[in-house]
């Protein structure tokens, strides 16, 4: 069975050492000073490694089932639903107004990492409920909040996302689910929903569906969108559960991973539905929502490829097979153990300089979001707005990347269930489809987020790249092995916005072609960047007499291994992009 | 469900068009002319896509069971076997002396690739016999050929090989399993054996193992191995079935894929073997096996990615979702087919130009193997040595990547089962890591084959590739888009070959850190050779008024698009090799 440590070293070397967070003037990360966050970070490892890991391969087998419109969760996962939820950790970072205990979002982040990295498949419940709460807090009536927040914030209630249907999936305007108004101003809701994660289960007393559905007669399209909620059981006015509603569980997809999470096909016959906001801008809300997912989807790339990676660097300091092509290094033994290899420690530098790069990523990202909600900054707004799409994207892309390089440190043991790294593989493949597949994520870097406002933030970025370089070219040990590589990535991907500029108008094919490859460009950049200020953080300790100087010299070690060896990848996907479009769109479709 | 086409159009292509095999001097090969050829994959495809592939969700969800000893297979899988012995599928390159029919091993390539495509963990049961026949007819005594090949090329016998324990895989000085020498000359065969693939199942009357086991006394390590014939029934003199042998399947492997195949823990309580050979030569005879499974193993992932990339093309043929970026394509339906995404048909591209150039390179590699053994070419035999680790390595790292990409053309759906893409994925996982995980392979590739015979073979490929752009760079079309990029990879090659000869012996670290890469950069130079090839055959054929123009037309766009986007890989790769091997060396085992 997989281990799992929370990284909780490397987490408070990234919130103190590296991002400073009570130095910060974003308001409530002054509380956040080292033993606040250790004391947090140790209780959430402690359910993560005690209580959630021990249950992620129990979920994977004995997956959901419906009987009788009723969906069962594995064994064991409504008790620890009940612990997550008597300790509060659904609500760590929400409104303290609706029973949240208001703390960052990033150490919300920092908290759903190590749930995700010991089971994904049972914090999908929590985290649904979390996007619903929040798409809900910025949309939602002041009735409507009293009504739902509170409950969901404490978990008795569930949320989920209701979007999807069998004829659309990316493309929303073809949604056919149906809101009939009636004269008591609620909506008749009728249509079928799949892909439902969460859908129906047994975890909690209500679960409140946010419903995308056209009021008939509104506008063709995306925008005759409107967004409802739509509870399991109405509730009274004072708060009791009352009859339940007409929405039912048609069934339940049978898929590749997170067995432990119920997709359900959900059926709407009829069902009462509460409009939140004003007709026909139910898009909008539910992008609030959808952001937020796309970071999260993000985080459980990542977390499950930093689990992967944990069990594989195990697995290659235990199994003896073969010697040291340099010499015996484990005489007593009949073999070396297999991490004297060569090759075995590329395949684990490749996994660990990824994760670590990721977290920092995620972290970095994290504090943009609350720079943006808690201090109302727009540059850190538009920033993050950027950036989210290379987070889902990037994110997910090498976190799976991972698993499947952990996968293959174990030879033939990672293809076996007992390993448990063959489920991490299942699971992470998710990521790269849902809340938007990564291919719809590079659509909307470069058709959406790079021309935004005049291309004024990713002009930010490249400036603040550029800074950083300036401000620390002087650091002894920081120059040749980290911003040098660091500048000519940077421009890899200026010539590559360079390059969409000029076209998007005249040959959106050429620009559109090129857009995966700009994701990934990007995405290195930002890791680069990661590893530079870790870098320039960890030589800074080390002058300083740092009292744990191993950490920062392997820290250091790291980053050198993803500048000489992830980084220079920015080259190639330069090359692809600037081969335009011509060699992608050529064939006829039949010709495939 | 899936659907499987088989690619006989572009088989005939290549073996005709590309290839010329009818024209070629290898022994046997001037029987191959259209007509046959069209017949005999005309045969097999059928065969592959209404036997074989409707079984293949069923073989994945029932798998195999085990009660009492006794496996068996899932629903219609001893059916469809029968089926195939029937047809002489089982032994269509063995020898005729014994039942085969004698055909080039390029036509049987060719027609593994089908029934791979069709169900990879069905065609296992044949593809291991057909190793252990090739084992047998190259080191056994002529009495235990007359004994067992007959049966086994009949497919009324299976094989296996039993190589791997629990405490070695890689490492086979660490076999334990004992054969204790009797007086009337048989062994006494005690040990445990795992992961062993058809170790135990119910399509075939007997199953012949082919056991790695020590002498008592014999020499330590690898030096000490010797190769057994362990049949599950003893073979009377008349060739009739005796008792029972004392070997047993003590357990089936979960896990994650080819869950059609059995894949055993096979017990040997002093079972009665036969020496095959010499004493302590026993991993040279099972190399010869290896050797073939190695290839093997390259077409099943090349074969994995071929069958998911088809299902991937039809289903965005098909898919609304959408409108074109530059104006609709599909005004009478609800939306575009999704092939009109830039970013979907790159993805496609990907897929398309990975399959068909490594299904060159397969029969390229096949007729290397038949030039070898038909024709005895000793340049022929050290060229297909180099690239087997390649062909292995490179092929199923390819293929893998081809079904994950693939799944991702289907987004939602493709992590479904119903659609059977995530039954790829996960069957072509394990090609990566058995008969040798590709890191492996990369060791073989550089620790032992580039300087094999003082670099003799490798220098030999340079020299082709060097040649065949001399040759023609005067064909129009050619220079700019294929040859060009082509000399450019292969210079990326040699740098890369260079660095390893300065460094191999003075920093074996260096070379080995950059091995797997060095893997990749060789692949991309023989799929790059394979593209200018086929665009060679493509421009020749339209300039002769070929009867299919739009054939060949797609064939070099679909090369261009190889040319342009994927062989720039080679530059990342050679980065990586020249930074050498501190970055990955670096840290302590502690710190992983």
């Amino acid at each position: 069975m997989p281990v799992y440590t929370p990284p909780i070293e490397d987490m408070q070397y990234l919130l103190h050492d590296v991002l400073n967070v009570s130095q910060s003037d974003i308001p409530g990360y002054d509380d956040m000073d080292r033993d606040l966050t250790a004391a947090i970070l140790g209780e959430a490892g402690k359910i993560a490694a005690e209580v959630l890991a021990p249950l992620n391969p129990v979920g994977d087998r004995q997956g959901c089932t419906l009987e009788n419109g009723v969906v069962r969760t594995p064994e064991g996962f409504k008790a620890a639903y009940d612990q997550m939820r008597e300790g509060g950790w659904n609500a760590l970072d929400c409104d303290p107004e609706y029973g949240g205990q208001g703390m960052p979002y990033l150490l919300g982040s920092a908290v759903g990492e190590m749930f995700v990295s010991a089971n994904m498949a049972f914090n999908m419940y929590l985290g649904l409920t979390h996007g619903a709460v929040n798409a809900l807090a910025s949309h939602a009536s002041d009735a409507q909040k009293a009504t739902y927040l509170p409950n969901m914030i404490e978990g008795r209630w569930t949320g989920t996302m209701n979007l999807t249907e069998p004829q659309c999936g990316t493309d929303l305007g073809l949604i056919r689910t149906k809101a009939e108004p009636q004269d008591d101003g609620t909506y008749r809701i009728t249509g079928q929903k799949i892909w439902i994660s969460a859908g129906e289960h047994d975890l909690s007393e209500n679960i409140i569906h946010l419903v995308l559905a056209k009021i008939p007669g509104g506008p063709e399209g995306t925008k005759g969108i409107s967004l409802f909620i739509v509870p399991k059981f109405m509730v009274n006015d004072d708060g009791s559960l009352g009859a339940r509603n007409a929405v039912s569980c048609g069934g339940l997809e049978e898929k590749m991973g997170i067995h432990g999470n119920a997709t359900c096909v959900m059926n709407y016959d009829g069902a009462t539905g509460f409009l939140v906001g004003e007709p026909h801008q139910g898009l909008k809300a539910m992008f609030t929502m959808m952001n937020e997912a796309r970071l999260g989807v993000g985080i459980q790339g990542h977390a499950q490829g930093a689990v992967a990676y944990q069990n594989a660097a195990a697995f290659a300091r235990d199994r003896l097979q073969g010697r040291a092509v340099t010499g015996t290094q484990n005489p007593d033994g009949p073999a070396d153990p297999i991490i004297v290899h060569p090759d075995v420690r590329r395949n684990l530098m490749h996994q660990k300089s990824l994760v670590e790069g990721a977290r920092a990523f995620v972290f970095w990202g994290a504090m943009l979001i609350d720079r943006a909600h808690r201090k109302g900054d727009a540059e850190a707004d538009a920033l993050i707005s950027l950036l989210t799409p290379v987070i889902k994207g990037f994110l997910t892309d090498k976190g799976f990347e991972t698993t499947v390089l952990a996968q293959q440190t174990l030879g033939g043991s990672g293809f076996t269930r007992e390993w448990g790294l063959e489920q991490f593989v299942r699971d992470a493949r998710i990521t790269m489809i849902y809340e938007g597949t990564n291919g719809i994520q590079s659509l909307d870097l470069v058709g959406r987020k790079l021309a935004a406002n005049g291309g004024k933030p990713i002009m930010g970025f490249f400036d603040m790249v550029k800074t950083f370089i300036r401000d620390n070219e002087d650091v002894e040990g920081l120059k040749e092995p980290f911003l040098d590589p660091l500048k000519a990535a940077s421009k890899d991907l200026q010539a590559a916005a360079m390059y969409f500029m000029e076209r998007a108008a005249k040959s959106p094919d050429d620009a559109l072609a090129g857009s995966y490859d700009f994701m990934h460009l990007f995405g290195h950049v930002c890791l680069g960047l990661m590893w530079a200020k870790m870098a320039r953080t960890s030589l800074a300790a080390l002058e300083q007499g740092a009292a744990d100087p191993d950490f920062h010299r392997n820290k250091l070690a790291t980053g050198r291994y993803y500048m000489a060896r992830h980084l220079p990848a920015t080259g190639l996907h330069l090359a692809r992009i600037r081969s335009g479009g011509d060699t992608v769109m050529e064939l006829s479709a039949e010709a495939f």
